[in-house]
């Protein structure tokens, strides 16, 4: 395999820095699209990545899966991109292309495992893959993704990942203009699936602990925002929702939420991997055909499916423009929840 | 309000056996329907409800709500059933009709709450209402069901709980003959849910903690029975289901049978009321958009529905036929489960 080097930041160790390093990217095959990269949203993933919080990273780590550039190459076998495009990767670059998932367009759910954008096993280089916090990025065609000419680049990069994480389940659960949606939690998920509940139509509430949120929400376009603390509203909300994305990251009691639900209304968990504590109460879920899903990010085809009607529809990101030497101190605000609503890097910084 | 009295059985308090006894019935307003009971299935929920485990039991308690009979008078306004018919009642006989639920044929989850065939408050008397462990019983006509004539009428009394019980999400989860369906427990339900996945024409599977059923499942309709307890047979049905039916009424783990559900999956309970205690895991949910439901009972139409395609595939309950007056001994004998598959009252023995 032949590759380039290319400037990117990185870390060398779980409790180092990210800092500029050089990576190896392969020239690309006929059947691969080669983009510099111009925006890179900076996401939860990155930081646990790259402090190996959830186990396995493999060293140096690149992180980057919210990825908008323009194509510079092209394989000679590749039709649906040229020089010059516009062009943006999410936080798959393979799969097995085969199994009965793949077949499907839900890529995400390759039985034989997706490719991470970063993190994953590289199949070219049979190393491990680098992600968009770096100049370029040489990607299957399959893969990449057409991005509509009219929207602000830097914004919508974290479509790329927070929003087809929320894309995805409000099209699963066929939410549309008769819907009633809520949401848990106000961050880079949160934020965006306010943004497209309202787009397709539905009638939107927040569920936030605090009742800070609430102009913010409303700006959003959230209809309503309830305090999960008070009871009194959470009594009102009984019954209420057919389908509420949950995208708290860290463990909490969805019990409540489960009384929010309708009859045969759904919570999707998007955020929290781990056990459910408190446990889960059956009775309401029996009583009323109520379930308790999950759902990870999306497929391609949903992917170029939310791109389109983002623009369409003029929605993106709200973002917080950095520059990749900022990275560090992004990721401590971050974890602070100081972000209004995702980080995105300026990638004209790293040159 | 006028009343006569008829024959039943039932008890006056949590401690005490059944017993016969004289209850009032109605006489039929325009749009009751009455009918002769001629054969009664026996529930774990009569035993609990007897006994009050679940709390809430108003006395005397009458059972039974899987009643099978011969209409004997109609009202003026009936225009289903005519004296002479077959008739069946299940778990409900009243409901409010007029919220989005009943609208939608699915009383079941009536928002107003059903009226259950026992100890539901009766919107007639005022009181609670009585059972199928009786002679008669006088039933608003919308809720009252048609039985096909080909029949064993005693084998068709249990499809109106443990049947439609199953029935119903094998039908709300889309089952057909490209399913891949499990069953969980091997008693009124799970043998039912065995026989109904099977006339829908899906591949079914039992799940049981001990080889001493195989046999017995694969008679009923099952194409493969997995031991719960053998890890290398679980390991093979990783990804497997497209839907799981879980009739086990007790507390347990059933983290191991999500990772049994196939992508988009889902595993509806049906028989436990409670926590899901060990805690149930995010991650396989999330990683395969797999669900975890609830379901209970069915609505009217739903049980037609169910009545009739028994009708055409000749599918009826295993029983064993009892008298009125084994009753006590029959709940005995359920309580360890010691029946195939479901006891069934030849209500002629009250006479
Ligand atoms: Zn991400
Ligand atoms: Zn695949
Ligand atoms: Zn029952
Ligand atoms: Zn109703």
């Amino acid at each position: 395999m032949d590759t380039y080097s290319v400037k990117a930041f990185g870390t060398e160790a779980a409790d180092a820095d990210l800092k500029q390093m050089n990576i190896d990217r392969r020239e690309p095959t006929p059947t691969d699209v080669e983009i510099e990269i111009l925006y890179c949203g900076v996401c939860h993933s990155d930081l646990h990545t790259a402090r190996n919080d959830w186990g396995g990273s493999k060293y140096p780590v690149v992180p980057g899966h919210e990825i908008v550039g323009r194509v510079t190459r092209v394989g000679s076998a590749v039709t649906k991109f040229k020089t010059g495009d516009l062009a943006a990767v999410g936080c798959l670059v393979d799969s097995c292309r085969t199994c009965e998932s793949c077949r499907q367009d839900l890529e995400q759910y390759c039985l034989n495992g997706f490719t991470g954008t970063y993190n994953g096993k590289d199949k070219h280089s049979g190393k491990h893959t680098f992600g968009g916090y770096s100049e370029k990025v040489v990607v299957a065609e399959h893969f990449v993704l057409k991005v509509p000419g009219n929207l602000d680049l830097a914004a919508v990069a974290p479509l790329l990942c927070a929003g087809i994480t929320t894309w995805s389940p409000l099209r699963h659960w066929n939410v549309g203009k008769d819907s009633k949606v809520a949401v848990i939690g106000l961050g880079g998920l949160g934020h965006m699936a306010i943004k497209l509940a309202k787009g397709l139509g539905a009638a939107v509430t927040l569920f936030s602990r605090t009742p800070g949120k609430t102009q913010d929400a409303k700006e959003l376009g959230a209809d309503e925002v309830i305090i999960s603390t008070n009871e009194a509203q959470m009594k009102a909300a009984k019954g209420k929702f057919d389908l509420i994305i949950d995208t708290v990251p860290y463990v909490h009691d969805i019990n409540p939420y489960v009384g929010t639900l309708n009859i045969n209304g759904t919570i999707v968990l998007v955020g929290y991997l781990g056990p459910l504590d408190p446990m889960l109460q059956t009775v309401p879920m029996i009583m009323g055909r109520r379930s308790v899903a999950g759902s990870v990010i999306g497929g391609i085809a949903e992917t170029q499916e939310l791109l389109d009607f983002c623009g369409e529809h003029n929605i993106v990101s709200e973002i917080e423009l950095i520059n990749m030497q900022e990275i560090n101190t992004a990721y401590e605000r971050m974890l602070k929840s100081d972000v209004r609503y995702r980080f995105v890097i300026d990638m004209a910084s790293l040159k």
